[in-house]
Order: structure tokens, then C-alpha cells, then sequence
């Protein structure tokens, strides 16, 4: 697949995701998302991929959907054919399908680990998209703004899910009743980023997180750890995680990697761990029955 | 319905819920909680109010239950009725029902933000009854108390659900093992509050945070944010949220509201938006089939 | 019970667990897990104690799984057992239990306080074992490292239920990404510790907790407390805690311990609360029916 509207590359065993459409503020349209989403398909087949960075050309991050034809840039043409002339709707929960829901239940399942490098404007769908990454980081020209009640439609991307979890039910809640837009330091402080950097700085700050998990850890274990801690949120009992990990341990235990693991810690040196994504996960892997997200 | 309890006001789409006993520090009672529970069912009807302030008259925001009768004041005379004299207790999922839980499940419904403006002692019932009000703001002169441990009762109103939301489980059970009276730097410290306010500037800021939301979103975007996000934190998988909010994302963008909010967004000009709450609600609204909370 | 890698003290209603393996930096062993899990029957049992304190002995408070047999350490005999020769694994949900898991799930149920002073190097489960804990304070000297994934193993004791609700799943996914050491600082910084005191106070901060809740507050009510407040955080509706504070609301209003709160409150005296946790819990507890964990 040729994309059109972001960018690809990998280099050192880190992925870099560059959303493209400068001129435009890389306003969300429905062929970025499948591209994004064809783009995590390629970072979870593909064992040279161990993390995954997002970013912006140009002076935003994203900008929200494209509405250079007005409100119909909310939605798709598969969704634009439900919406009566009259104002109605022949909607179902099969066939609504929000295009920022699509996109965020694929980051969800994603095997690698997503560091989102905001470098401008995170707007909308611009803000949302990076509620399922792990780790968050704004450059000082960062702008963010939970805009939907401005816009007479309501949060998406399953941000109700993400939002309140990541940021607490009140901040979530203030930010999305105004709609306005604030700075990176307000993110920081209601959680919404991990830290600030100077424009020049963003992305070597988000390859050093990167490296150091490429560097020092084994795939399988990242792999594993994302979906156990994501997936944790939302287990109603300690019982589910115990279920899960007992199995998870005790495989990784009789692992390679583990052997790899701990002989190099005792023996304190790199380690180098034979297992990959693409063929070790453990046969219990996936242990959920989702309703599939396509 | 006349109110004996609390004073009801509505001013430039803001409701005022002042809570007005102020020789008994606002002390909780079973009348008080009636009263309440219908203003919220008045601000709920009204399009008039699109936002909704919570406060206390005199020195205190509310002072617990009210304890002039004795224990008996932790319960209303419905289940006074269920303690037998030998100190057993007829009680039942159906007949035993905490008034403080009546008050706050009933909030949990609101359609209109609710921000509570704590001017003094919410102690008890005090502040539990905040806990699922959106945004809380504290007077420099507010003290909080989660006191049930020293009365020899439990967290009620179900605190229990709410307040380790709020404010994470630690910082919860912390406050609720030791039951002691802390004041609002605390409170901001642990994240129970958002922010102090010297006692003049409260109810402004409070109001400005109001207005901000009369004054540029849609009434029917922030009712169905509203339910949203605070349902989102009870939802096992972010594929329950996409559920919803495609349905919503694909009404919301059909209505005359999504138009109005994107012509005056690239018009630069202020929104108004033509759907009311009392009867442009989709149809799918509500979605969830709770237990009736009376 | 006799033990021999741990020390078990009470003193003022207050249990003092000590982690004492001193020479090997309190590594966990299968023993250490069977020993702490009876030392947690004991103080549940023992009305004489009000609060538990968990501290390590030494410079260390746990280094982790005592790895001195190799990769068997991450597990004990019954798991080494279900490990074939050829690498292969017989797991089922039934028998593959994790041990730490078996220690944290004990944690969990438990009816008193429990306050860890973490003195020393917590790592792998040195750290993810205090996570149910409902305090946590940390010296100066400590260090904490969530390292599996340095390891070729995963987050264990059910810590992908506890840690992204204490610290946030963003914060939780950094530090078992990276899998590297941090000290106590960015522990404060990441909410996963309370406070921060000098290796000479770190015990008597812990004891003056404690002592506040011997001193003034209601055994029943506190077990009760601890209960709801964690379970709270698994429920899906607030709905479900109201059910059970209304049925422990009306319980404990009819108590003894009801009528010494409120007497002793408006005497402004001293509490002397008659009820016992081990005679005196409602009859509805415990409400849940979870699988069992061991």
C-alpha cells in the first residue's frame, strides 16, 4: 500500500508515522485513517518495529476532520449514505461505524508500543486519535482542544472510554463541556501529556523512550505487557489479571527469553533475546473475544 | 413544589441551587434530599438552564446529616422502619435504599453540567453528595471530611463507587480509614477539588466556568457528553463507547445543530444552535437500562 | 505457624510485618509468600490489631524473585511442574497460579489497613506486591523497578489489574515498557508512593498513620470500608455500590458502635467502640462470590 496522506519510515527498530497534508493542517479524512490503519497492520507484522512514534509535518499535529465539504468531513461515504434527506438517520449499531472509533480500536490492539509526539495543533479527531497511544508527549507549540460541543456533534474515537481513564472523569469532563482550546502546559498539568519540550527537541525525546525499550527489553514481554495493562483497565476484579498473568508467567518462564533474561542480568550484559512477536506469542494469545473492530 | 430546604434560581441560563439552613449549617435531612432531587428534575426539563451551580448559605456547604435526633438522622423514617428493637435490621436490596444514594444516583443522571461551589464545611453527606457533580471548585474557607469511620458507619451515597474515581483509590481509602476534617489545599493536593478561590470570588468563578458553556456549545452535545463520559468509566472495553458514539457521532452530524456549529466556525461568528434537550435528544437516547434509581 | 523469612510484631493494634532475608536483599521465595499470606490470615483474625505495616529488613525491601536457582525462581515447585522438557508448557486457568498473585489476592481481601514502608530496593514483585496495599510511603533510599520485561517474563501479581488504577495506565505503561530503576522521587511524582521521609522516619510516619486509625475510628467500619472502596473501583455502575452501602448503612445505623459515634461526637469525647470485626460484621458480608484464591 502507497500512502497518500502520512508518512512511513523505519530506522534503529523504531517505526516513525508522520501524518502529511501540511498544507492542510493534516486534517483527518477517511483515507488517513485507513492508511493509519494500514501503517499499525505493518508495525505489529513487522519483528524491526519494537515502537511506534506518531507525529505532524509542518506546524500541526492534526487539525480534526476535514470539513472543506462541510459536516459531512465528520463521517464517511460508507456513513453518509445512512443520513436521510429529511434529517433522519437509518443507523444501527452494525452499520454506524465512526471513522475515529475504527482507528482507535486498532491503536487498542496494537503489539507495539505508540508514543505520540504532538508538535502543534491536536484538535478533534487530532486529539483523540492519540488517547489509545501509551505515552504522550507535546512539543511547547502544541495546542489541544476537545472541540466537538463547539461543533454540535459529541466526543468520538471512543475518547469516553480513553478520556476519563487517562486524565480523570473531572478534567475530562471541563474539557469537553467548553470545547476550547488550551496550551501544553494545561495538558501537562490535567495529565493529558507526560512532559514539554522545545520544538527542536519533541522527537529525539520521544526516540530516547523508544530506544531504551528497543534497546533493553525482550519483544514478547512488551507485546504481552501492553495488552495486560490496557486490557487490566478494564477487568472488574484483580481475579481476571491473576488468570492471565499465572499463564503468562509461567510460559515466559519456560521461555528462551527468560533464560536470555536473566543469565544476561546476572552475567551484566546487553541482552539478546531470541523470541519475536511474529512467532513466540503464547498460544493463549489472544485470551479475549472481541467483537471485531472492521 | 416550594422548597423549605434550599433556595432555586435561574439567571442567564445558570440554575442556583443554594442549599438553606444555615442556623443548622446547612445539616442534610430527608426533606432536603426530596427538595434536591426535584430540582434536578426541574433543571433537567428546563431549556432554560444549561447549566447548573450547587452551594451552601452561611459559613458552611453542608455540615452532614442532621444529628439533632441521633443516629436516626443517617437514615429517613422508611428505613427507620426496617431496625428492629433488639438492634436487627429488616433490610433488603429492594426496601433498604440510602437517601445520600437517592441524591447522587439521581445526579448521575443529570443532562446539565453540575459544578458544586464549596464555600465551607462539607462533611459526611456534605461532600459525598459532590462526588458525581462534574466539576468542584472550594472556597479557601471549605473543609472536607470523609467522617464515617468516627461515627461508626460506613461511606455512603455511593462514595465508594465515585470517589476512588475522583480522586484514586489510595487517596480515598486514606481519607475514609482516618475520617479527619482536612481544609482545600488538601483537598487540591489530592485532586477532590480543582481549584480555591478566596469566598468573594467562589460564585464567580464558579459562574465564568458556567458561562463559558452557555455562551458557545450545544445543549444537546453536552447532554449527551455528559452521560458519555461518566458511563464510559463503567464500560469494560472502548468498543462499548464506539457503539454509542457512532450512533451519536452519525445523528449529531445530521442535525441542524453539526450545521449550524460548522457554518460558524468558518464564519468566525457566534453559534446558535437551533435543538433543545427537552426534545432534539436521538432517539437512541437513553441507552442503558439501569435499575430505576426510586 | 513459625517463620523463617519473615518477622510478625504487635504492638499498639498495630501488626509489623518485616520482609527478613536480609542477605539476599528479602528476594521472594515460595516460602516467603506461604508465610506472608498466613501472617495476613493472622492479622485479619486478631482483633488486637487495627492496622498492618509491611517494611523490609536490611537496605532492601524486596529485590524480587530469588533468582539464585536460575529462571525457576520466577515460580514454585507446582508451577516447575507443569514446565516439560522440551519447552513446552501444560497450563490450564485451574492449576498455572502465580505465586505472587496468590499473595496479592490475599492482600486484597483483607479486613485491616495495610500501610507498606518501603525502605529499600522494591523490584519486580519487591514492588508489585504493595501495589493492593492501601498506603504506601517510601524512604529516601528507595528504589523501585517494575523489570520484567528486562527479564523475558511480564508484570505478575495481578499488577495489570492494580497498577494502571493506582498510578494511571499511561504512568503503568512507561515504567514496565522501559522496565528500568527509578527512585523515590519519580515514585511521588507518579502517585506511586504518598510521601517521601528520611530512612530514620520512615517508620515512625507509617506508625502515626496507623495510630490515627486505632485511635479514633470503628473496626467494623473500617473492614467494611476497605471492602467497598476496592470493589467499588470494579463495578460498572454506581448503582451496584449503592445496593450494598444502603444494606451496611442501615446495619451499622442500628449498631452499637452507631450510638458511640454519635454520643461520643456531640460529648466531645473519646470514641470506645464496642464492636469487634471478628463477631460483629454484617450478615451480608462478605457480598461478593468471587472464585476463590487459593
Amino acid at each position: 500500500m502507497t500512502y497518500n496522506t502520512i508518512r512511513y519510515e523505519v530506522e534503529d527498530g523504531v517505526a516513525l508515522i508522520t501524518l502529511s497534508r501540511p498544507d492542510k493542517l493534516n486534517a483527518f479524512t477517511p483515507e488517513m485513517m485507513r492508511e493509519m490503519i494500514d501503517a499499525v497492520d505493518r508495525t505489529d507484522a513487522d519483528d524491526a518495529v519494537r515502537a511506534v512514534i506518531f507525529t505532524g509535518e509542518g506546524r500541526a499535529y492534526c487539525a480534526g476532520a476535514d470539513l472543506s465539504a462541510g459536516t459531512r468531513g465528520f463521517v464517511d461515504e460508507s456513513q453518509q449514505s445512512l443520513m436521510n434527506t429529511d434529517g433522519s438517520v437509518n443507523y444501527s449499531s452494525e452499520a454506524a461505524r465512526d471513522g475515529g472509533g475504527l482507528l482507535t480500536l486498532r491503536l487498542f490492539e496494537s503489539r507495539k508500543p505508540l508514543i505520540g509526539a504532538i508538535n502543534g495543533a491536536a484538535v478533534g479527531i487530532g486529539v483523540t486519535m492519540t488517547l489509545p497511544m501509551d505515552i504522550r508527549l507535546a512539543s511547547e507549540a502544541a495546542r489541544f482542544g476537545f472541540v466537538f460541543t463547539r461543533r454540535g456533534i459529541v466526543p468520538e474515537a471512543a475518547s469516553s472510554w480513553f478520556l476519563p481513564r487517562v486524565v480523570g472523569v473531572s478534567k475530562a469532563l471541563e474539557w469537553c463541556y467548553s470545547g476550547r482550546v488550551f496550551d501544553a502546559q494545561e495538558a501537562l498539568d490535567g495529565g493529558l501529556v507526560r512532559s514539554i519540550h522545545a520544538p527542536e527537541n519533541l522527537l529525539p525525546a520521544a526516540r530516547a523512550i523508544a530506544r531504551e525499550i528497543v534497546e533493553n527489553t525482550a519483544p514478547v514481554s512488551v507485546a504481552l505487557t501492553r495488552q495486560m495493562l490496557w486490557r487490566g483497565l478494564g477487568q472488574s476484579h484483580p481475579m481476571e489479571a491473576h488468570r492471565i498473568d499465572s499463564r503468562a508467567i509461567l510460559s515466559r518462564t519456560a521461555s528462551a527469553d527468560a533464560a536470555e533474561g536473566v543469565a544476561s542480568f546476572l552475567e551484566k550484559r546487553p541482552a539478546a533475546y531470541p523470541d519475536a512477536v511474529s512467532k513466540d506469542m503464547p498460544d493463549f494469545y489472544p485470551w479475549w473475544d472481541d467483537q471485531p473492530y472492521r
